[in-house]
């Protein structure tokens, strides 16, 4: 049965949830695909999550090692395929929670980077699991910054192979996952050095465990990182190499070869490799980023409406803890922007789509400007859902401090996405460089990319609105976002130039702008996304209510923007100090309006209770009666030997006298 | 050895370490003492807590039994005493690592919610541990708010005793420490009803458990709510009574007592009670939120001298990374914070003494401002601290997400402390009623508490700088900050009232001004914390650099907190944008200035490696050594049986043919 304080949320929906559930997946045929999925993992007990809080670092390997190897079989028992329509909701369904996922960066780090002839050797045996892949490029001391990497391999003419060596500790492989315990194989990526010359970074498959008994190879120390702060399920490795010899047909060979005489060549085009790794930090914001924020604001979200705290009004029953602006003014603005992100991602999706087709094409036009939205949107967005799971989190009070609520091992776990796929700092300093190259180019009359085009328009000095319905017109709030990044980037670069005209070194320079640079990369991300929230409204049918609500959304989305950085927009006056009140009293009323429609946009990202995991968030709301029966099962009220060996001593008084 | 990157940067510090550790510990002789409490406990195996991250809940949970028990012996052995000069440095060399803390609020809610007779018969015994307590207030569906509570207290004059219920699931007892697996007693906080008739929420001792064999008493039910972000060590427990009987004489009451007739009598005074309810807040603030930002702090900012990433200047050696400006503005706004908080908590501390000194002398003048001021820092100061430790763990990258960097606990345990003691929005806004009351009777010429006595001051209309250095001037940021609570309290008392006056019910108006509320309350302790850092960087001595060094940390706080809320500052003219970018560049260019003394900054704190118990912030700097030795001890390197029952038969493809 479903709690009533829940159940009555439902009943005013202002739009139809299904249809807004079918939106967000791309049509009804898709929404359909998905649940069937669903449902086949979700049936299938090995793939239950019904423990998880309870387990062990063990205990989590050892359940993802059985669910990657169970889900071989399922794949084959239900006809799914890595190219069928399924596949991408595998994982998502499975949330996360399986080994080997590794093993297909090692699949595709070889398929890209390796010759023919790699490929038919290696592929089908790691398609066919007869040998278990991992890609081994962070070490203990180098991260982002690849050029800094310490591994070498040394080629040996004399056996025609490569010598690799760890030269000092920091040099260690350090975080590939699967390679802690399972890996039998890795991709090593390490300096080349022929006839004692540095060829930099060059990527090897080394064997480090035998395919008989599993026993690390001969030269090889490897092992497991030891405790994270999620990922207990993913078994990060370490890894030493002393004198490992391995054939000189194991260096990935499709852009580079050594020969055997040792001559050093270089073939292709490594372009569409690079355009492969900035698809990565694209590909990772579905599952790794918007999944996780929509089911933190679903469990928060209907815990606020079944939660009762305090009086409202004098003399009535306590008030649902969603009708309090601040826990509105908490939930609804991640609301708002799981919406803004999940249309966002829809673009970028497409923009790389047809990115890939032209460079397949030999165009190699659109990969500054795709380098520069992959870098600054994985940073933005990452961020920004981190920061809204939080909120999410702490909106739940006690009960979001429960593991078992799963709000903290959201939490933990989208906490990475800010750290893996290039760090967020040094990704937005990536995007600002393309941006002040663009705003100088810009500002000469040269052409510039179509997403900022908008740095050489001629805009309005200041906001024309004139009262608080004014910032409900997406024209008005979507200019003021560009004309703050226009004006953020441009100052910026006065500065740099400035400094650079003044004898500051370039370098330095640069390092004296960065907090700077930082503040105009998210400020042209968070332009773009209002105007592509806008654009999609305007671009939505009119039916069951649909538009109407997504439009208070992007509404809210764009104002809430405004009011936590009021400072940007009042700084040069383009938004005057009336106006921000006005845009103060309207972000406000649109809580309230959102709030009626609140439970049925969590329900319309359609996750079922196995899905969510969580105490605090199940459809029926029955919240006190799960976290009871929950806790009953918690190891914590098994037999402690505690009783025994302190407790029992000192309540009878009989430690040795004080 | 000492990292050479790390001892450079205590080669150059500006001023004497030591100098400055006394004078945080509140003199020499302070410091000997907490050096010498330190060294006592983290010399004893007992305490250790070396294999921390790798234990489960239930390992964590017998040793923090062992601890407690443990230090009883100990304390009798060095002699401490509860009353002693080492007493308060006891808690914190042990990290908080212990069981039985809520035996200690046991004690203390008998002591002042008791009568004699009931001291002089619970104490005792308490005392030596004859019984254990716990304190069961907050249900499963009730926080805060305390009226809510649903457990029930019947007394039944026929056999003198109270029936204690719990009568429906949400009044089951939730999250009461020491509960869960190890109390023998506990308070229950619990309706009182007398013939029918509800007198409120009063507390009554029951015991729970067994003094001979530990067993659940007959009508308890009782167990541990299972896993939590952190606090693991603890047994948070559940607790529900089924007509438990206890005698008339259960009930505390030293200011309320129920006659052997049923009739009830209050006696006394309550307000010295609800003073130490207040004081809780502010006596959190030292061990459960400062401590753990200066270790955040120590741990990332070594760190960040011995990390080297990517190149700063062509040709060179890769840069440590704290001197990217990003870095900088990442952790020192963090380190001037911790000193910022540190002094205002010795505020806090010396106006509640001379509170408690007041109340004694039945003067309870005080107790409004005190309630306001121990609210609104209590979440202020651990919001800020909680925010502080993330930018701390995100900072170190990859390697702050592994446990052994020993962030992640900080992070998930000092996030607790916004929830615990009081959420903070509730307590922002009882200091925004507090502030909102204050602002009335000041525009009316009333008196105020001296705190609050600057609203009704004249001030300035515009900011007085001229230029960029005038943002050094202490007067100048403080009446900034001043200006800004002035005009966010009274906008929104006029707000307020505007409602009013439109019709609006006061309690509707309340809602719909509470985002903004908060934002006041904000406001005012965001001045008085500036105010306070000035006005002690003003009475330092000018010796050993100290009082140098910290007007450049208190500049520091003061600019972030303006550059991080521009708009707060810009809103009404009273700092012009001119004048922002003044402060911008002030502010970039205080990193720069404060950098060069970061590694003393935070040596000055004065931990051990034992106490950080982190492999990235030991004084050595010898980072990947320890995280390799560390992850070698990890449970997750020894043997799995995932590699028999699973990745064998996959790799040798005698899983049943897909």
């Amino acid at each position: 049965s479903v709690n009533p304080d829940l159940a009555s949320e439902r009943q005013t929906a202002s739009f139809s949830v299904e249809k807004l559930t079918a939106l967000l997946d791309g049509g009804a045929e898709q929404t359909r695909i998905r649940r069937a999925v669903v449902e086949a993992i979700e049936s299938d007990p090995v793939f239950s999550r019904e423990n998880q809080y309870f387990q062990t670092q063990n205990e989590r390997y050892e359940a993802a090692v059985r669910k990657a190897v169970h889900l071989q079989k399922k794949m084959h028992e239900m006809g799914w395929t890595e190219n069928g329509p399924e596949y991408k909701y595998i994982y998502r369904a499975l949330s996360g929670d399986v080994a080997f996922l590794l093993h297909r960066v090692f699949m595709r780090s070889i398929s890209v980077l390796g010759s023919d002839k790699q490929i038919a050797k290696w592929i089908p045996p790691a398609t066919q699991h007869q040998l278990i892949g991992s890609y081994a490029q962070t070490e203990l001391g180098h991260g982002t910054y690849l050029q800094g990497l310490e591994t070498t391999a040394v080629f040996d003419i004399a056996t025609q192979e490569f010598i690799l060596n760890t030269p000092k500790i920091s040099a260690m492989k350090w975080w590939p996952g699967d390679m802690g315990r399972s890996a039998t194989h890795t991709v090593v990526f390490a300096q080349l050095y022929i006839h004692g010359k540095c060829y930099g970074i060059h990527p090897f498959i080394v064997q480090i465990r035998s395919l008989q008994d599993h026993s690390l190879c001969p030269g090889v120390t490897a092992g497991d990182i030891g405790p994270k702060m999620n990922f207990e399920h993913i078994d990060n490795g370490y890894l030493m190499l002393k004198n490992v010899r391995i054939p000189r047909d194991n260096m990935l060979s499709k852009f580079c070869e050594v020969r055997p005489d040792g001559t050093y060549v270089r073939q292709g085009s490594q372009k569409i490799n690079y355009f492969t790794m900035t698809t990565v930090r694209i590909s990772l914001i579905s599952d790794e980023v918007l999944t996780p924020l929509m089911k933190a604001c679903t469990i928060a979200i209907r815990y606020s409406a079944v939660r009762r705290q305090s009086k409202l009004k004098p003399g009535e029953q306590e008030a649902k803890i969603l009708d309090y602006q601040t826990q509105q003014e908490k939930l609804l603005p991640q609301l708002a922007a799981a919406y803004a992100f999940h249309f966002i991602n829809d673009y970028l999706q497409k923009l790389f789509d047809r990115g890939y087709r032209e460079i397949q094409r030999k165009n190699f036009d659109m990969l500054p400007e795709l380098h520069a939205l992959s870098s600054g949107f994985k940073a933005v967005i990452t961020h920004h859902c981190t920061a809204a799971v939080e909120i999410c989190l702490r909106a739940c009070g006690g009960h979001g401090y429960s593991l078992l609520s799963g709000l903290p091992s959201l939490y933990t776990k989208i906490l990475a996405s800010c750290i893996y796929e290039g760090e967020n700092t040094i990704l937005l300093l990536q995007t600002a460089r393309f941006l002040i190259k663009c705003f100088m180019a810009a500002s000469t009359g040269q052409p510039v990319p179509p997403s900022v085009t908008y740095l050489a328009a001629v805009k309005p000095e200041k906001c024309p609105a004139k009262k608080k319905s004014d910032f409900l017109n997406p024209d008005i709030y979507t200019e003021a976002y560009q004309h703050v990044a226009v004006r953020l980037i441009s100052s910026t670069a006065a500065k740099l130039q400035d400094l650079v005209q003044s004898g500051v070194k370039k370098y330095d320079a640069w390092n004296q702008c960065t907090v700077q640079l930082v503040q105009a990369a998210k400020a042209h991300c968070h332009y773009i996304t209002v105007k592509n929230f806008a654009e999609t409204v305007e671009k939505l049918e009119t039916k069951a209510g649909i538009q109407r609500i997504m439009k208070h959304l992007c509404d809210l989305f764009a104002l809430h923007g405004i009011f936590s950085n009021t400072g940007a927009f009042l700084h040069d006056g383009y938004v005057s100090a009336a106006q921000m009140d006005m845009v103060t009293a309207s972000y406000l009323d649109l809580l309230a309006v959102i709030r009626k429609d609140a439970v049925p946009l969590v329900d319309a990202f359609d996750f079922t209770d196995k899905s969510l995991n969580s105490a605090l968030g199940s459809y029926d709301g029955q919240v006190y009666q799960r976290l009871y029966e929950w806790a009953q099962k918690s190891p914590t009220n098994k037999m402690s030997p505690a009783y025994e060996r302190y407790l029992k001593p000192l309540l009878h008084n009989t430690l040795s006298k004080l």
